[in-house]
Parts: structure tokens; sequence; C-alpha cells
């Protein structure tokens, strides 16, 4: 069991040391510029880094429910390759936002294509798993001829 | 180990879509009423639509675990079940918050039901799983007399 | 399979309780200090509670991602004991903070420890994993004669 599941555990390990990074990031953002618990808002430098974080955390908990059904269901190595994209690109949207709002906006779109694919390659695993012998062989031979290399 | 999961995995993958579907719904509410991040105060009626998200978001990962325990430990297929009527009430929830905050309020108690009920049936899967045979058993048997026709 | 989860799923469990337990606390003061949903500031009291449980919130997709690969990869019972630490110390977080912001700091860094704790107990369990096996033997070897007692 461990063996189908090791890089996703690894992914998902990664991705809290990330999320460990950014709330240490607000905890820097918050004595640099002088704001202190339970205060949330601040000079707009600090918002951005607070924001950067809190939408990151709203989305880790979407990101490992794709990352782990896209594994198990689809293909594990896919998916950990896909998480590791999508985890790469959260770190980019929050270094992004933390300089500018804009600079936010084309990693947050590579996260978002990222994310999509996880669900669904989720889609297409759980689809495999509960059509019909016959029609989910004939699905994955058609995968196999689109995707050669990966499948 | 797939089929023992399979129904979760599928509601676990409906609930991101779901969240997916509230976060596309206040990126739509903060055009609509010109609040750009990293704020987040606004008009009532968008910051009923943000708090509507935020609280989904934060009742996920609760949602999640105590569907997966549930569904591990006492039966997938109830707990699945429990998971479509806590989603679908949280939908409307969320729609209800848009239009007024007492909307709110009749379907987040209904998604507050249907949590209970599957903390419930996950604490009594680990009842049945830690309790000694003959008592585990005992308890079973009790349970199939009072619902004979889900267990 | 249940067996190699059941004391993980326990804590998840009991994991949701207390974050139910913080939600329940944030709805008595919402009503202890009249702010009524969208709003989400009013006074210093309210707001350290908010806050609080906010926190909470954004940890516990971390904690059990941690717990999870901890104790599937390192060692069940270590990772469990972990977090019930993690969560007695999120418990006397949320106690403190209530009553002033800085009571909230040390049970905040006692959390904080156990959560680095798991976190360093998944990279291990996944080292000794990926690892060529008579590394991860020796490196079993080295842990076991540090640790006599728990290994």
């Amino acid at each position: 069991m461990k063996d189908e599941v090791a890089l996703l555990a690894t992914v998902t390990l990664l991705g809290v040391l990330l999320q460990a990074y950014f709330a240490l990031q607000v905890i820097a953002a918050r004595r640099a510029f002088g704001v202190s618990p339970p205060l949330t808002s601040g000079p707009p430098e600090f918002q951005r880094v607070f924001r950067a974080q809190v939408n990151c955390s709203e989305y880790f908990p979407l990101f490992l429910a794709a990352l782990w059904v896209a594994g198990i269901f689809f293909h594990q190595g896919a998916a950990a390759l896909c998480g590791l994209v999508y985890l790469f690109a959260r770190l980019r949207y929050f270094q992004g936002y933390a300089r500018s709002a804009p600079l936010r906006l084309a990693p947050l779109y590579a996260s978002a294509r990222a994310l999509w694919l996880l669900v669904a390659l989720a889609a297409l695993g759980l689809l495999l798993h509960f059509a019909p012998a016959p029609l989910s062989a004939a699905l994955l031979r058609r995968l196999r001829a689109l995707l050669p290399a990966t499948a």
C-alpha cells in the first residue's frame, strides 16, 4: 500500500512545508509593518502578504483532495508531477502577490490550470473505475494512443 | 482497496468542484461590486458572498475528515450518502446567504446535521473497531435491528 | 488496512470535534458581542475568539496531512501521540487567546513544536521508504539506538 501513495505523501509533505513557509512570512510581515494579532488590516504591503497566505490556505485542502484522488484512481506519478507544478505556481503566486497585486495573476492562473488538470485526472480515474470493464479498457486504449509517453 | 473508497473519492471530488464553484462566485462578486484584491470588505452583497465561501472553506477539511473516517470504519455507502446531503445543503447555504443573511440559516442547520451524523457514524465505526469482538458483534446486532434496511 | 490507521482516524475525529467546539465558541461570541454575520469585526474580545478559530482552521489541514504521512510512513502510535499533544496545545491556545493576545503565545509555540515534530517524523518515514534497503536498515538501527523505548 505504501508504494502506491509514497509519491503523493511526498508532494503532500512539500505542500505542508510550503504552507508553513507562507505562515512564517505573514509573521515576518506582521513584525515589519507593526500589525499585531488579532488585527488583520494594515498597510497594503501587509494586506497582500496576508491575503496571499489566506488564499493558498483555502485552496490547500482542495489541492490535497484532488491530488490523492487523481493519484489513487488515475496515476500516481502523473498526479505527483501536477502537484509539484501546482506547488511551484503557488510559491510564485505568493512571491508575486507580496510585490504587487497584478503580479499574482500569471502564477495564479498557472496554479488553477494545474489544479483543474488534477481534478480532470481524478474524474477520469473514477470514470475508469466505475465504468464496465470493456468500456474502461477501450477508454484506456484511447488514452494510451493519445499519450504514448506517459501512460 | 480502491473499491472500499471509490464512493468516498467521488463525493470528495464533487466537494472540490463545489468549492471551486464558490471561489468562482467570489471572483464574479469582486468584479460586480468593484472589490479588488487584496481588499475583502465592500457592500453587504459582496460581504455575504465572500463570507459564505470562507465559511464553506473552513468546514471543508472537517467534512472530508469525517466523511473518510465514517466511510472506512462504519459504512462507505452510508457515509457517501450523508456526504451528498452535506454538499447539497452547502450549495443551498451559499445561494441563500448570497441573497440575504437570514436565508443562510435553514441550509446551514441542515449541513450541520449531516456533518454531525458523519461524526457520529465515524465515532461508532471506531468504537466497533476498537471494542472487543463479542461487544462489537452485539453492538452491530443492535444496530441491524434498528436499521434493517441500511445495515 | 484499518488497523494501520485506526489511531490516526481517532485523533482525526478528535480534531474534528475540537474544531467544531471552536466554531461553536465563535457563534457564542457573535451573540455575546452582537456581531451578526457577515460582519467579522467587533470589540477586541470578539476579534480574539474569531482569529483563534481562523488560525486553528488554517492549520488543521496541515496538521492532518503531517499526522497521516507520519503515521503511515514512520510509526502510527508515535504520530497519534504527537497529534494528541498538538490538539491539546491548540485547545490551550484557543482558551488563552480568548482571554488575551499574549496568553496565546506559549501554547501556540507548543502546537508549533508538535507540528514540526510530525513533519520531521513524516520526512524521516518517507526517507526510510525511498532509501535503498541497506541504508534504510542502518538508519533504523541508529534510530533504535537513540530511542530504545519507542522504536
